[in-house]
């Protein structure tokens, strides 16, 4: 396992982490990813530069429309934009001057504190995938996600040491009323784990009842000054905000919480065919997002989102994990970081039905171009099957071990003496054996990540045990991880106020399914 | 033969194309790639010339042994190593000095000339992969491959339109004796294929008729002037040359051909555990052999070749597709574009058993560190599973999509008028639907690229359709694309001479298993 933690700060106490890396090797996850390698960049200077003209231009000659949404509008006014009804038109460099006040990096605490997560800069946060409707076991048998499998999948990602957040709408629980459900979520989150979260974004009370329920956890004046929730809103693409989403963005920017600010393009129909048009009117949107949540509350934390995705031409259905989203998520990348704003793009994305080799070919190519374009926090990092639409209990398992295996492949190449093994080539002549050498003796352990999901026996050993695929074992694995899963403990006072809180707000209001 | 490569043209005539194209879109492939997009430099220049030292103190202080092979080390005491018995040292800068005369890039000619390769500088080649006893098919039914999986393999390659090379020894044929099996394997890459390919490395008589089979295909002259077979040699690792090995990269530079120089370090058995000092040795492994192809004719094209694995700590077993050889790939990269010569480094690698989840997570991490590093020549981009040992047909099926994908993301993200969509902008208001727009109906036919593997139906037709695995579907376009195969043309001339050239060389020795 890489030495990560020597530089984050370790989980818990040192002997209670002893004492989990005895029991089980896997539970010595760092909280967060600071990254030894570089992004990779693909694009030269001058393509840049044209990219970012084009965003200047489509925000001051296109303009961004911004419905049901007066204060809004009044927002833009006052900051100068030009605003004829609900298209507002941005002077080019207004965005840009207004986003300076945003912080490029910002803690979100967790209720342990040693789980708490750096978003930005050189920080790296996987959180499992967001919003679907549809659950999936045993490979590709789907149906609706109910607020027990949201449950399980809130524990399977604090049981994974290669997660560090817990997520929002792990899956839509659709067997609540929709306008109650985000109470139970943000409860699931808050008892099943002790990590960072994410709160409801489906309307303005709901996201402020998420802020409340934070408050409860934190103390309000800890909220006040301390980003602990975050909101996922998206743009409706193309170039249009709505009033619902505009509002919870101000929710949580007022409340000095992180909105994080994503169009959602499938390119051709939300957006340009071209990537490079896509990636310009994506730009656009964020940064009219960002900047909004500065006009509500000047220095408020904020996430910069993206997200690209392609279109099957046979069948004109989208299609993900594909390589273009994966080559423009790079870019994307280029241009967060020429505005100083921690980035969210990409994720584990996918088309297929199964936990099968599609999946991981698509997921993989997705995963790394959302860790080689510099991502801060990665959303979507675990559990996504067909087309974002099903949440898969196998796929979450595989991902997750992906994840681990992206903590080593972020450290890079260490070079130090005892890496470029000098003694070793004094001690180990040629033709001769490493495996005993002293050098080897000393860094074997630690030296190679390893994963808990693939199998590295030899083929006949594989065959006497059953020969399994990754998928099957991906399901035993699951369901022990929820087996063995213990809540980690809580303050009997938060957890009174918080089941109070939620009685008193389920008791308001009629049960609404929108 | 002239230099058609050289402008990268189209495979056949424009009607033969349009033709294939209309049948099958996927059969216009280009003859190798050539990359939009830089390579991935994930280290410092300061720790690049720390691992550089290490490597000139390998050479020069512990050195490196050639067995049983008195010419060489006649060529190495010429040029001024220090040789003590077999043991050779190697002045600080005298290899780098040598390499000097090797090309940066060349041309690998194919029979026809419409295939063949550019290797080095921006180009990207893909090959299958090479050298497995086993092969599988219907999933992880392992057998002993024989010359009818062998020719099958060619065929599949040669049917893909994202491979560009035949490759060599695509599974072994251990139906044949092995001291002939060499001339059935280099028949069948010219009648099924007609790709550039590899040549036979087990001995140096067995190179030798290789090559002798290559100049009755191009002639004789030709082959002096040119390269038309490439042979694939590994050190012995740690620091060790065998004279088999020795006189086999000699027989290819002697004859203007070009050797691959590939150390083999399992880490921690063959090499340090960690992998600066792997990658150290390593390169101080190839330079020697690079330098030797020099020696013997200065001026003859060679491949510098690396290779990386990790270990398994519960079982000690090799690990292949994990991220730390991913990462250590880039770096390698880096040094040999310091060298100055064409790469080989990474592939398609997995321990996995089965074309999974497994196989495919671990395939994809190793072929984008692969393309990412700047590699050249990528052996091994199609087939393995079981740890290099099983050449499996639905893998290769689903490696050579994958390759497919690969075209796509090395272009990158273009940038100009029609790419920016400037247009589309003017056209489409906030709010609106670009999918009838006419910047995407100009765009919209080759914006994406498609997999012919991946199922990116919705869920309900992807049950209507069997609800089949990516494994399922990769098994029933192999078996089409075989029941397709056509052999290409070929002169009944050259035809006859090979099979007259085999007969007399089989039947001037008694069969041998070693």
């Amino acid at each position: 396992m890489p030495d990560l933690a020597e530089s984050a700060p370790a989980r818990g106490s040192a002997r209670a982490r002893r004492k989990a890396r005895a029991e089980n090797p896997e539970v010595a996850g760092p909280p967060y990813i600071t990254r030894g390698v570089p992004p990779y960049e693909i694009m030269s200077e001058e393509n840049l530069v044209r990219i970012e003209a084009m965003i200047d231009r489509i925000l001051a000659e296109t303009g961004l429309a911004f419905h049901d949404d007066p204060e809004t509008l009044e927002l833009w006014r006052k900051a100068g934009a030009g605003v004829e009804g609900d298209l507002v038109k941005f002077p080019p460099g207004m965005l840009r001057e207004i986003l300076a006040s945003a912080p490029s990096e910002f803690t979100q605490h967790a209720r342990n504190p040693a789980n708490s997560v750096r978003i930005g800069g050189d920080h790296v946060v996987f959180a499992p995938a967001y919003g679907s409707p549809f659950v999936m076991e045993h490979g590709g048998d789907r149906r609706y996600g109910t607020i027990e499998d949201f449950r399980n999948f809130v524990k399977l990602g604090q049981s994974s040491p290669w997660l560090h957040h817990s997520g929002g709408t792990v899956c839509e629980p659709t067997d609540l009323p929709v306008n109650k459900r985000h109470l139970d979520m943000v409860l699931a989150h808050i008892l099943h784990s002790d990590r960072a979260f994410m709160g409801s974004v489906t309307a303005e009370e709901r996201a402020e009842d998420s802020i409340e329920m934070a408050r409860l956890v934190f103390g309000a004046e800890f909220v006040d000054r301390n980003c602990v929730i975050l909101g996922n809103v998206n743009v409706n693409s193309p170039l249009l905000w709505g009033g619902d989403a505009t509002r919870v963005v101000r929710a949580y920017a007022r409340a000095n919480q992180a909105a994080v600010i994503v169009p959602f393009i499938l390119g051709g129909a939300m957006g340009p065919v071209t990537t490079a048009g896509a990636i310009a009117q994506g730009v656009a949107e964020t940064m009219a997002g960002c900047a909004l949540t500065q006009l509500e509350r000047k220095g408020a934390p904020v996430i910069f989102g993206n997200f690209l995705s392609s279109m099957s031409l046979r069948t004109g259905s989208p299609t993900f994990g594909t390589p273009e989203p994966a080559a423009g998520s790079l870019v994307v990348g280029q241009l967060a970081r020429r505005l100083g704003l921690p980035l969210r793009c990409a994720g584990n994305f996918t088309t297929s039905k199964l936990p099968d080799a599609q999946a991981m070919v698509e997921g993989t190519m997705s995963m790394l171009s959302a860790v080689q374009c510099g991502a801060n926090f990665i959303l979507h990092s675990a559990g996504f099957l067909d087309g974002l639409l099903s949440m898969s209990y196998e796929k979450f398992v595989l991902d997750a071990d992906l994840c681990g295996a992206l903590h080593s492949y972020l450290q890079g190449v260490k070079v130090d003496d005892n890496q470029l093994a000098g003694d070793a080539f004094s001690e180990v002549r040629p033709g001769g054996h490493f495996f005993a050498s002293s050098h080897t003796l000393a860094n074997y352990l630690g030296a190679f990540w390893e994963s808990r999901v693939a199998d590295n026996d030899p083929y006949e050993k594989w065959v006497e045990n059953g020969g399994l695929d990754a998928a099957t074992r991906a399901n035993q694995r699951w369901k022990q991880a929820l087996a063995d899963h213990e809540d980690p403990p809580i303050d009997q006072g938060i957890h009174d106020a918080l089941v109070d809180f939620i009685a008193r707000r389920k008791a308001s209001m009629p049960d609404a399914a929108y």
